[in-house]
């Protein structure tokens, strides 16, 4: 027995005591005739006082017995503030090496020497937070969705190769030579065959892994809440998992969110917000403004398919030098407008603009209004094609929201985002991709347009298709899936997958639809992001105990790595990559 | 909204109520004005009941309404066996093609047949009862745990190859071209690192590869419940897990397993039932007679260094067939003796022996009670090296009481094994290898063998090492790791591996013991074959959902298989094998 108690776990009551803790030197103060050690773990810290000046260096791991003592000068900052511990007896349980960084709230660490030294980054009281939080929802899904008749089953990671979407990251079979397993980039074919077996409710918190180039915030392994269930229908679904949201967020974070979660169809999501995952935290919404703008003689809004505005509370005084950078910004490649026009709703009552020359006060006053300006406020106008324009003024406007504190980490505003488009035509490759993907099902009223050959039919076809926002963030996503072969096939033919094709990479799957698949859907919520969500964070690293960077490289471990001839040739394989 | 009520929901209580139920047609049996169709789903079976005689085929779904009646003939059998629906209303949701093999308690298909269709095969009860039991048993693990303070805390599955004991499955790295990931054989070396970062109780259910040749029950993938702990010593570690094996077998069984669970060190297991993971369900247990056989002129005993026997309850009666038998399946190479002695303790008091020739009947019967051999027993006595010779008669012990029906699935007999040796001498090899794993520390009063260089030394140094033993299986096992670098290096020294090639392979867990590494210890179960065993079955492969056959594919989706070559060539690869 190495301690009779945690380092966060004593109280006045206890003094008096003798108790044994075990622990991290977090700080030493020596006094000569007396030495104050902090003793850390896991669940707090500890004062502890020792006679004279014992060797004792930060991060060392000592053992330490004696008296709970009333402190004579508290501190009322940590639970253990009252007490501290008149060490009688102590050992040490492994000395340390002064650590690269200090390990506390905030580290003298650069991201890379952290990185490098992830075990001592971790002792941070953030991390250790991050993770503590990662594992509690991590229990309150499993809980909820175990009380609601979910089966947790465990799919393979070993699976096949299908190139279709993002790169799979594969696997060489050693007992099948030249062949590979790939790992999956998500179980979505061995959840809809548990639900074709009829496990009725399946869930399951699995990594998945996906070869992509590395994006900021992205790894290469994730974690993702996997669900399905047969016999529902979107309603069901929704309610559901509004309900699993809902319990995570009470259960966690004692936060209670809008019940209903509200609901938004993709085309009002872009149209008023610019995005299928609108930040409503706040609201300066989008509004069209093309009729009001027309035939005034400014051939940049004439010659264009769509004119659009957001009203920033007051920012009316904003100066030329602000509306410069703003423009700058707005031009940059990341958001690519040619130019920013602006309305001013001075307080007096007036407009400024920057194109005062094409339109009177009156025009401007039109259009104010049509963005519900009230005086004080900026107006910011972009043009062009419709929904390229809408998704600059979409990002313009987290920005300003941004920029004015509307965007407050501890707000938690979820919504459901609904009736999204099917299918998405690519022109540069002449084809149609799947919105969601390729086993999402058209909604049962627009089946007439699926089936039809004309281009602008199937644009048209909508999806009982959802994805869980939460304050401008994607969570998660699903959809009803296709349950009947033939529909499948179609749906193949609509994305040029040839028949061939198809029963190469999806054979299993067309074929377990011939034996009875009852109707099913379910969705996916990705876990890391909830878990920085919850915790307040837009960065999901510090949610993962090991992360890699954006060059899918552990770089404590030191991997990916050269590994032995002996093993590559047991594989079957060479590299083309010559050395040095 | 599909169903109102699911099939194995409605009572006599309900009679009356007008519901819809939804699943798969089970049996159909019409006469000619009526049709008794039994619906199925994974809550039950419903008879319903339709006028006439509707196309109605195996593993068709439908969705039906009608009114809930009291049957006529009631089933006592199935608790929904008092009522039936008479259908006024219904649609196909999905027809079926007449699968191939019958989805009932018992099959008609083989084996190679049912893995092409898991689907379907698991559509069967048998698999979706494992599967609930798994699904059970892993919330019993996790609620145990959290309530212990355990933190759930994922561990990448992209890791590093670190050739040491089996084969390592590889991912090659498209981003570091010429370089590869392994996937983990355990989290061993993570969940150490999250005690250095001071996280105490950690926990995982997750899988781990292995890439091994594979023998019969064994698969390329697995999952293990993975636990780890700080300030412990092997005491609070089997208390701990002995408290989660008990929660799990009274929660999902309702069996109350022995408090405490029985401990034997290994070498007892050894001496006593040949093995290191005995079935203690039975006694049967061995016993050394090599003294009692000395000196009698019988050369075979004579010039072994050791005899040992079992007494088989009741089998004096044993025929010559009987017994040439039993001498044929010693001498298989699974068994490997040279050949079986025969002792029959017959009812009235005398001996029959194939060593008459050499001993008296005194002396038989010396040996007889040697090994607690009443009248009407049979002692079965082999010879050799002693641990070998042990191992046999282990077997054959296992092998008597399976034929005596000792072996009752049903029946749970858990049992630690402790005190095992640290290490293992390998002839072959002329080396020592880590009999747990190169983490394992010495005993504390064993440390001096452990530094000294002296073989005899090395083998008597006992680790705080420790398995989890059910009926004859070993379920889990772990140890009490080092947490001392020193300790670690001489660790790697004994087990011969260079200090460059253990700084390659292990540098960062070494270097991060240097920065105060807490004592700690844990162990892991093989969570397949808990779930199994619990489920009363001797093989593994039920209670996996799409496992894969002993070639390491997966029938059903029909991996591994070939890849694009633009796959290989972004991942700068070149298979040595020839096509065709």
């Amino acid at each position: 027995m190495y301690r009779t108690h945690t380092c966060g776990e004593l109280r006045l009551t206890d003094k008096g005591k003798t108790v044994t803790l075990a622990g991290w030197v977090q700080t030493v103060r020596s006094f000569g005739s007396m030495t104050f050690v902090d003793l850390r773990d896991r669940y707090g810290i500890t004062q502890l006082v020792f006679e004279g000046t014992p060797e004792m260096g930060r991060e060392y791991v000592i053992q330490a017995t004696g008296e709970v003592l009333e402190r004579s000068s508290k501190n009322p900052k940590i639970p253990t503030g009252d007490i501290e511990i008149k060490v009688t007896e102590f050992n040490y349980l492994n000395k340390s090496v002064t650590p690269p960084f200090t390990i506390e709230e905030k580290s003298d660490g650069g991201e890379d020497l952290r990185a490098k030294y992830r075990y001592l980054d971790l002792r941070r009281p953030p991390l250790q937070r991050a993770l503590a939080l990662r594992h509690r929802l991590a229990q309150e899904v499993r809980n909820y969705l175990d009380g609601q008749g979910f089966m947790e089953i465990e799919t393979p990671y070993l699976i096949k190769s299908t190139p279709e979407g993002a790169r799979d990251f594969v696997v060489p079979s050693r007992m099948n030579p030249g062949q590979f397993y790939a790992l999956p980039q998500s179980p979505q074919t061995f959840k809809q065959l548990l639900m074709v077996a009829g496990y009725d409710r399946y869930f399951q918190i699995v990594r998945c892994f996906r070869d992509e180039d590395l994006r900021a915030d992205r790894q290469p392994e994730f974690t993702q809440i996997d669900c399905e269930m047969s016999f529902v229908e979107q309603e069901d679904v929704l309610n559901m998992f509004e309900g699993m949201m809902r319990t995570m967020f009470h259960n966690a974070l004692g936060v209670d969110i809008p019940n209903p979660i509200p609901r938004m169809s993709w085309y009002d999501a872009m149209d008023r917000y610019g995005s299928d995952k609108p930040d409503i935290r706040f609201g300066m919404e989008i509004h069209e403004i093309t009729g009001l703008t027309r035939g005034h003689g400014f051939g940049v809004f004439d010659g264009s398919e769509y004119v659009g505005a957001i009203a920033v509370p007051g920012a009316s005084e904003y100066t030329r030098k602000q509306l410069d950078e703003l423009t700058e910004w707005v031009k940059r490649p990341q958001v690519g407008a040619k130019g920013l026009v602006y309305i001013k709703c001075n307080t007096d009552g007036t407009f400024k603009s920057s194109i005062d020359k094409f339109y009177g006060p009156e025009d401007l006053g039109a259009m104010a209004a049509a963005c519900e300006a009230k005086a004080g406020d900026l107006v910011l106008v972009l043009c062009g094609a419709k929904r390229k324009t809408q998704t600059m003024l979409g990002v313009l406007r987290v920005e300003m929201g941004g920029r004015l504190g509307y965007r407050d980490p501890k707000v938690f505003a979820p919504l459901w985002i609904v009736d999204f488009p099917l299918l998405e035509w690519s022109e540069e490759d002449g084809r149609f991709y799947a919105m969601h993907h390729p086993f999402t099902a058209p909604k049962p009223e627009h089946e007439k347009w699926f089936y039809s050959d004309k281009k602008e039919d199937l644009e048209r076809v909508c999806a009982n298709a959802y994805d869980f926002v939460l304050n401008g963030t994607e969570l998660g996503g699903g959809s009803i899936r296709i349950h009947d072969a033939a529909m499948q096939s179609r749906m193949f033919e609509v994305l040029g997958i040839s028949k061939e094709d198809a029963d190469y990479k999806f054979g299993f799957i067309i074929n377990a639809f011939k034996f009875g698949a009852p109707p099913h859907g379910g969705l996916a919520f990705g876990f890391d992001r909830v878990c920085a969500l919850f915790g307040g964070q837009e960065t999901i690293r510090d949610f993962i105990a090991f992360p890699k960077n954006n060059q899918g490289r552990d770089v404590m471990i030191d991997s990916p790595s050269l590994i032995d001839q002996v093993q590559m040739d047991e594989l079957c394989l060479e590299s083309t990559v010559k050395a040095g």
